[in-house]
């Protein structure tokens, strides 16, 4: 019995554990996971029952793999709210955003292929990508976005068919990419032809400042994926997501999700549907955004006052995620290990395509109260004060030896 | 921009269309669609009505790739009642069972290995393992399962790394492999070393007679995979399915499942779990197949009945489908074009492998009326008997000339 090449080329991204829930007396900045107090758990009860009351044996039929017609509509009203241009045939539904990353990868990719990543990235789409056996081309992220000079440099050496990247309050630093940058990214699409898959979960989230457009509204040449999700402003329990492309694209897409799972649950697209017909989701999105807000800034101030000097934090201004960057010599994985009894996180080592960057931590801070994450940091910002102390410690002995 | 190589080899398996809803006026036979009149609405309606009040924060976020483990245990427990060895560690839910076959060809198939599938087989089986590009090796399907003389011949030319089955009312043509073909088939897959795939949806829908073992507990070297659903049993709007194979591959196709769409919706795993715990499931599959074995009976009469010499008709004891073969030179696709205002099936081109045959016709019974099953099988028959005297008028002027 012999496993195909993808799983000996495969690493561990470790994605369970990542969602699981904490352990007593633990205090979890690891999963993206939503605060469950903001869950419309009365509402989406109604919904599902609505669904059910007034259009059970529809609900529970096979539909479509394109996704409930409705529900496309409806999103791609939103979607064109936000700058997206998109119609409800340009809008398929998808399991949960992964799933409309797996499929875009099953679309362009074979083994070999160039595919470019942000560095550090998101894990799991490490995790969707490797199945496709890529050519990983990594890029550093700026507090502006990827590095637009190494890309290039990259693109002149490599050949390359897809960029994955998430412009808005980036998985896992938190940084959105600029608008100069968003330009130049299309334009070096256009130069090197190449796809960009736009991944936008956390785009509603944002706590300050204004909105940049999305790559999908600056892309003149149809080369943008654009994908989004219920996930992070209605409930991850749902795994609903979708994404937007040309008609041309969509109808390979549909015909990939076909054969992956059929399509999604009939009655979990209606009942969502429902749930739109009957609340007004930008008013639950702008309760998310003030609770959030309000975690994040008790993070930053909490990590200000507690981290040593030359310690790098990012200023997230939305999404789920805060970046600690460690200085040289600094091993995220051995800080976890001290403090994962009372403090987890995710350690860089995960969230690199070549999974050899040891020196950043990534920090959710939209899970745990505004106690929890103050105790977190506490003991957070004590783990990275011992690896500090150890690390200059051993760099003195080997200098006087 | 260029497509994977995988595009560009996948056939167009239509699956979209064969679950679609019939237009007004037309009897479809096409897609495998459920009675709707016997999804249990207002019980799964009060499942999620019951998981959201009870537990709805947990429902909403994530959960695990894996399951939400009370229904595994369930499922285990209902797989053991049917002789098949299962416990909770052995088994994950997936995205219906299609998501099933998806990750078990990502599991083992690279580009061009061999991958034995019945002819015909199930066209949503060749959509997900196109994904991987494997090279098909099809095995005719007599009326006791695949042929296993053909099948060893072909083992002994061709490496196989995979075998998909459906041994129970097989999807397309409503056969059961015999039980000296399963064991045959085992002592094959030891000889020749390679895992066989049990899809087992439609396994507890038996009309009359008495069950074979499954394979996979006739298994007694952990070769096989098998794989279940509630789609058949319960509802396909839900799309609920299951795998249980041993621990080792089981851990590695739950890391799959992770990167594919990270997990099955956890609402949707609580509220069946919910409705497990105050349905009776084996009261339900009991009116299922009270109900499906009278519409099983009248399609097969009026096909008897109505069908003319020399064309062939399965007599399936279960299930979902009936296959009609027809005589050499018939053409099922011409049939469906002439009757297709009245009445719709499945051709048998997009049901092998290599989409090349023609003469043979799947018939669902399980979704229209009986009075539907009565009009469109006189439809059917017709249309049958006007290719009869075609191709029979053909046939005596080329031997005239």
């Amino acid at each position: 019995m012999q496993f195909a090449q993808r799983i000996d080329d495969q690493m561990d991204s470790n994605l369970e554990a990542l969602l699981a829930a904490p352990a007593a007396g633990q205090v979890s900045f690891a999963g993206g996971l939503p605060d469950p107090q903001l869950f419309p758990e009365r509402e989406l009860s109604s919904a599902f029952s609505q669904a059910l009351t007034t259009a059970g044996a529809q609900c529970l039929q096979y539909a479509s793999a394109a996704g409930y017609e409705p529900l496309r509509q409806k999103i791609a009203h939103f979607l064109r709210r936000d700058g997206v241009p998109a119609s409800t045939n340009t809008v398929m539904l998808t399991q949960g955003a992964q799933q409309a990353l797996d499929l875009t990868a099953r679309l362009f990719i074979n083994p070999g292929d160039g595919l470019v990543v942000e560095g550090p990235t998101y894990a799991g789409a490490l995790a969707a990508f490797d199945a496709y056996q890529p050519h990983y081309l990594s890029i550093p992220v700026r507090s502006d976005g990827m590095d637009m000079t190494i890309l290039r440099q990259t693109l002149e050496q490599h050949p390359v068919k897809l960029l994955y990247t998430v412009p808005d309050f980036q998985n896992p630093t938190g940084t959105v990419m600029s608008l100069r940058k968003r330009k130049q990214l299309l334009a070096l699409a256009r130069e090197f032809d190449f796809i960009i898959l736009e991944d936008a979960p956390y785009r509603s989230l944002r706590y300050r400042g204004i909105g940049l457009p999305t790559l999908r509204e600056l892309d003149t040449d149809d080369r943008v994926i654009h994908v989004g999700s219920f996930s992070k402003i209605l409930s991850p329990g749902l795994r609903l997501g979708w994404l937007t492309a040309t008609p041309a694209l969509l109808s390979r897409l549909i015909t990939l999700k076909s054969g992956a799972d059929l399509e999604t649950s009939n009655l979990m697209m209606r009942a969502i549907d429902s749930y739109l017909n009957t609340n007004d989701l930008g008013q639950h999105i702008r309760q998310l955004r003030s609770t959030y807000a309000a975690k994040q800034e008790a993070m930053s101030t909490a990590l200000q006052a507690g981290l040593p000097q030359g310690v790098g934090c990012s200023q997230p201004d939305g999404g789920f995620f805060l970046w600690v960057t460690l200085p040289e010599g600094c091993d995220s994985e051995r800080i976890l290990s001290r403090c994962r009894d009372h403090v987890t996180f995710v350690p860089s080592t995960t969230l690199y395509a070549a999974r050899n960057d040891r020196r950043g931590i990534r920090l959710a801070f939209t899970n745990p109260s505004t106690d929890d994450i103050q105790r977190g940091c506490a003991e957070l910002c004590n783990s990275i004060r011992q690896e500090l102390v150890m690390v200059n410690s051993t760099k003195q002995l080997q200098q006087r030896n």
